[in-house]
């Protein structure tokens, strides 16, 4: 993969600056708009049907998010999401949980199945819940044993290009090594760092992130989703980098969003560690 | 304007530590209270009806925010607004959105109109709004076309100064030049650094913070408003000059706080651009 | 008291990482899971019904937390401790601001009535007005008259007995001296410092971290509690040492997560400064 290209997708967020309605839970939503922030896009949230249908069409993507969901919410994101559908705004599924609880596994089919969904990003827990195979995620963590590995990469690979095929969408599976796939092509990318999994979050807000590069790159949703994964993982790497022997998750956090406030498109281009499999 | 007197009001918040009762959105509440706790406040947040009712009196003041609305709190806010005018507290409201879709606008306009609000602090595109004038607020940002510059700063004090009026209190309203403003009189403000459009929330917390300042300052709700803003700008400048060049936004949001919470009488007697304009 | 044993808690929360199941407050929930996950567990947070019991089902342990409680969340609340206490989860309660407003106080005194609770951790204006006793909670944050002091030590540990006691659990009451105790014994706990109180949540990030102190440690609830909170203390004291002349509640709240996060069971062993009372 030419990962130029992800320099200049990361380069096409900053230049347009996508305003991007983040329907997401209430435990990292803050966190979610300063990293909309950091790589160049410019967040709003609303969760009221009335106004999040209003506030998605001055959008020009959308991010849906599962995490506290409930009942006034999951009304709401189906609402915004047939609204965003409507005007062609590139919508982020994020079925946090998924395979949880009936709840979440259910609300999470139902919007993949009634929206027209850009990109899903879940890990492969969420993932395989989402696709009807047994699956035991561990609250909002994936089981140890669905861990993408070398040892099962191209099955991996071979599974998220059926569920893209499945839900007619870019798949990515986040994890130790991630997979992003549309039906054709799956992708790994290996940036990214474990003490990310130390903070609460990072999902959440790589899935808004990745609104942001899929609004600013509508043409190429799997390189832009490849794009996102890459330069969140990238920062990651930073701010691990940077931790010293005082430092914990807390100052990992901060750093986190500061690496991605200041990763620039050749950093990006240069350290993007991606392979199609 | 007596520069002096704005450090006095800020003695008056560190003296009495005024309890301020904050309903508002979800996004950016965390910081809100660690904003108020860092200029010499205490939060506190309640969203039920009935429990917003009985906090609202034992509070001292109240501020409302409407950037994550919904029906429910709608109501919350009308009610706490109505116990809190009852026993005289101060109420600031902050606009979020207004102009961005009909709900919030109508809310900001409806609570304007109902209650005895203290200040409405908001961006030129969301008071342009509540002034039922031709708007166009991104999202929860102001529109460029909406800045007030060197420029239009005569023009530009003189439509607060006409909102104030229209709306029976003080309008702040805030962006690169701020301009805080009675029926009569207009203040222009000129601390701030731009980053702190980088990240998210510094305007509500700057209402939360303004609710203490005329919570402590009841007699005088302009230079109460002056005074938090000159403040929290004065508190971006020194976040800003602190940023190393691994910093981002995630740090500038650590020592925003961090700056509030050193900010002395002496240095915002120093530090504050403020003039009638 | 062994201290040592405090140090093996901690370590027996490293081990088994708790999944800590947290129906709290919008306010300071991301600190929360932060906490939660510096000490060695693992968060995640649920509040619709349906969603909720089915997540406590999966979880090890519950923490319930009143402080934006809204009715629909209250039903959440005990529908949730209710599939708890049937499956043998324990079960933490922090009364946010009871006596501080009638359905805090009504909320808090039914969770505790009908729960089958394992610590209740508060200030003591809480833990007053849920013993039905004169209290005047300042919003969130205990009435001064309310201290523990050296003075009235004695007959605060008689009182905290006796709390525990009629509510047949641990009772944790923190301020500048910790008090936890059940019927038979109480400890005074004497970590921390005093800017703890300068950040928003560090009560309710403790009663997190004690939800998984006392999953990994079911047997002892009393000593778990002990340990999460002299733990907790010694991390503020680590954080205070660590700041900087330019630092203030933005850092602080930073450093503090880092140092629960590489507390060490040596370190806690070795600091902790509890003794009987």
């Amino acid at each position: 993969m030419d990962t130029a290209m992800l320099g200049q997708m990361l380069e096409n967020v900053r230049a347009t600056t996508p305003l991007v309605h983040c329907i997401t839970n209430y435990v990292t939503v803050n966190d979610c708009a300063n990293a909309l922030l950091a790589c160049g896009g410019s967040p709003i949230m609303a969760d009221e049907e009335e106004d999040a249908v209003a506030i998605t069409a001055i959008c020009g993507g959308l991010t849906v998010n599962i995490g506290t969901l409930n009942k006034r919410t999951v009304a709401t994101m189906h609402a915004a999401g047939k609204r965003a559908g409507e005007l062609g705004h590139p919508i982020v599924l994020d079925p946090v949980g998924a395979g949880a609880s009936p709840l979440r596994t259910e609300t999470a089919g139902s919007l993949a199945d009634e929206l027209p969904v850009a990109v899903v990003r879940g890990n492969m827990s969420e993932i395989k819940a989402m696709a009807g195979a047994a699956a035991s995620t561990r609250g909002v963590d994936a089981n140890p044993d669905d861990a993408v590995t070398d040892g099962n990469l191209a099955a991996s690979a071979a599974f998220a290009r059926q569920v893209a095929e499945k839900l007619g969408c870019v798949v990515a599976i986040t994890g130790a090594i991630d997979l992003v796939a549309d039906k054709d092509r799956a992708v790994a990318v290996r940036n990214g760092d474990a003490v990310m999994g130390k903070i609460t979050g990072t999902g959440c807000m790589l899935s808004c992130v990745t609104g942001a590069y899929v609004t600013a790159n509508p043409e190429h949703p799997l390189e832009a989703a490849v794009a996102a994964i890459a330069g969140w993982g990238l920062a990651g790497e930073v701010a691990r980098g940077r931790m010293g022997e005082l430092d914990g998750n807390g100052s990992f956090r901060t750093y986190l969003l500061d690496a991605a406030y200041n990763l620039t498109a050749e950093q990006l281009a240069a350290g993007a560690r991606v392979e199609e499999v």
